[in-house]
């Protein structure tokens, strides 16, 4: 194999290592890609200076000791027998792939705010990349994630964001699981699919799914077809090789990815303890938005989105209340249109003269004085203004009540 | 009348002032309210240096300037031919009530937190503040309020939450309101008629609903029967003497009162414009807590809350939550009893080497060490630390994974 070549290095760094394997991250900081191949596979020694450079870093950015090279050699050695980077790069080159890596200038820079857990690589299969598309960046990536045993609420709720985070022109990330994941991807695909071809906005690519397994195979089974449609018209990513289970602790680093590569992280529905919670820790560790959608109280798949705002996840009804955390300028949820109020801008003093004001009968200006408790000036001030509002109006012996419109307020 | 009494004065001003008629206070800080009521009756005359505390006072505390004592008697003017205090004292006490002042020992020291804005005085009615019960201190009262036009999920969280609350021994606020108001006082009273005699706590009260006018009437009078049922157990409350209707100002003046006599005001349902959110930034104004219910988004009934959720109130879905609000000391909310799983607590190599064992088939050291991606003598640590856990288990060739006990996981 060409240990010159840093693609096919990291190709085989990321079948031997484990996801966030920080001891071999460090080595990678400090060696490059190809010097820490050729210490992992044994063909040159590590020296001195680059040893104590790499317990330095694992000083500085981690809880962990450098415990020396033998303590990670002991744990890659099993599966040296395994690299086959070359096999791996063509796997993926005839499934419609590869292998993205930081060296390459369509890397996502987003990923640098995982420092020392950064990927290795990131293995992606994608018709849709492969007709030149990237990764968009971080500013058009949002994560809605969630539970698995989704309830129709949450299904219904994530098409409805998804629609309109989509028709925004954002690619809505997610893990590629049942439940709210799934329906995440496909309202994205749908979203596309409803579109004229000539009003999509150029190179939009609607969702990415980031999967804990390997991307030869279609992982869970029954979501084969949706993420055959993903990888299609998105992009399928994972940090490990072709072959690879997707492991519970790989399904945890999984979602640090999805986190750090969206600017927000939505959780639609998701339990009391669910790893959608995970995701959303991790965008908050990373400065990300991190934001829940309300349910019943009475749903244990909303009890987790009310744990996650109790600790700091923002609120979020609509796709717009998402988008406004994105896009800081401006508050487009404050501009909700909602029916307004005749009395809405009046001053405190007018309010009482309205209060006063008889509906049926007429009262004159020193009754609504005593009745207001306002002065008699103020009150000829207020009548001329609640007059000019349409909400007085002159009568034959005094002043009475007139409407703008018709509304019954809400509460006082 | 007895112009020397501070709570005949009281019950006069009581009438000549709207509530937070900030000229008004102002001079009834510097005066006190005998010789308020005298420079408002004109009986005397308002010296040079009190009238330069009265500025100066205003324009410390308030965005108002003082126009000159004319201002204010052309205000009050009109309504001196109304001054009848002792009857109002009367009607009062003919009732079962009264007028609580700031001059008694019984005066709630957290309304003074409302400065300016604290009330001339408390008009009550109440059988069981008869029987020597004053208003509790702030930590035990809880505002619940909410919509007028409720759902019966709002109706049916407030009696769970005001079960629970009242079952912490906390009174409960709330306006007197159709909807959750009512829903919040009935479900109070409702306790209380649960509790064995000898199990309440003692001295406890159940309800206190803050008016906008005056406990001569019942309003609205589709709650009379409840109202008087809070009279006969709980108290009444209004800063405004018998006989004033409840004007639209007067209802969000009343808001303040229940806010700052509540150490937290949660609110269950509310529109997205409605006088609860009102009550709830009063409460936050004045460093109360402040929180909210969450709903479904698809609730019009829920959309205030939300509102209140992204403007910084806290999210409570059960009497727990909110009685962490208010005991800061222990989180009862994070103590929840939920299902543990069997791979808690586990490192991540632990977690890594469980992923790795084969369910059915067995396998040895050598190939958990490659599956796993850990070294052998890990491998063998981890075996017997899993082994104790349940969790591992020896076979006739290998290891295979055992279960602590059936769970699935919601999501990885």
């Amino acid at each position: 194999m060409d240990e010159l070549n840093p693609r096919i290095a990291r190709a085989a760094l990321s079948r031997l290592m484990e996801p966030s394997d920080l001891q071999g991250m460090a080595l990678l900081k400090i060696l490059g890609p190809v010097q820490t191949l050729a210490v992992a596979v044994g063909r040159i020694r590590l020296d001195a200076e680059s040893e104590r450079a790499v317990a330095e870093l694992l000083d500085e950015e981690t809880a962990l000791e450098w415990r020396g090279l033998e303590d990670c050699l002991a744990r890659w050695r099993p599966r040296l027998a395994d690299l086959a980077p070359e096999r791996d790069l063509g796997v993926m080159q005839r499934l419609g792939g590869g292998l993205m890596i930081p060296e390459d200038a369509a890397w996502p820079r987003a990923l640098s705010d995982l420092a020392l857990t950064e990927p290795i690589g990131l293995w992606y299969r994608s018709a849709a990349m492969a007709a030149d598309r990237l990764i968009p960046q971080l500013e058009d990536c949002i994560a809605v994630v969630g539970s698995r045993d989704s309830t129709r609420y949450g299904e219904s709720v994530t098409a409805e964001l998804v629609h309109g985070l989509a028709g925004s022109g954002k690619t809505i990330l997610s893990g590629g699981a049942y439940g709210i994941d799934a329906a995440a991807h496909r309202a994205a695909l749908q979203r596309q699919s409803g579109m004229q071809p000539g009003v999509q906005p150029g190179g939009w690519l609607p969702t990415i799914a980031v999967m804990a397994g390997g991307l030869d195979r279609f992982y869970p089974s029954g979501n084969e077809g949706l993420l055959r449609e993903v990888a299609a018209r998105g992009i399928l990513l994972a940090e490990v090789p072709p072959g690879s289970n997707p492991t519970r602790y790989r399904f945890l680093q999984r979602n640090r990815l999805i986190a750090a590569l969206s600017c927000a992280t939505v959780v639609v529905e998701a339990r009391w303890r669910s790893g959608a919670l995970n995701t959303a820790h991790h965008a908050l560790g990373l400065g990300r938005a991190m934001a829940a959608v309300p349910g019943s109280v009475y749903s244990a798949n909303s009890a987790g989105c009310h744990r996650l705002l109790r600790e700091g996840a923002q609120c979020v009804s609509d796709a717009a209340e998402i988008l406004e955390l994105v896009l800081p300028i401006g508050s487009m949820a404050g501009e909700r249109s909602t029916e307004s109020r005749e009395t809405d801008g009046l001053s405190p003093q007018d309010l009482m003269l309205l209060d006063a004001l008889p509906l049926r009968s007429e009262a004159v200006v020193e009754k609504l004085s005593a009745v207001a408790g306002l002065q008699e000036g103020a009150v000829r001030a207020g009548l001329g203004r609640l007059e000019v509002l349409g909400l007085a109006k002159r009568g034959t012996e005094g002043w009475l009540r007139s409407h703008r419109r018709s509304g019954v307020s809400d509460r006082h």
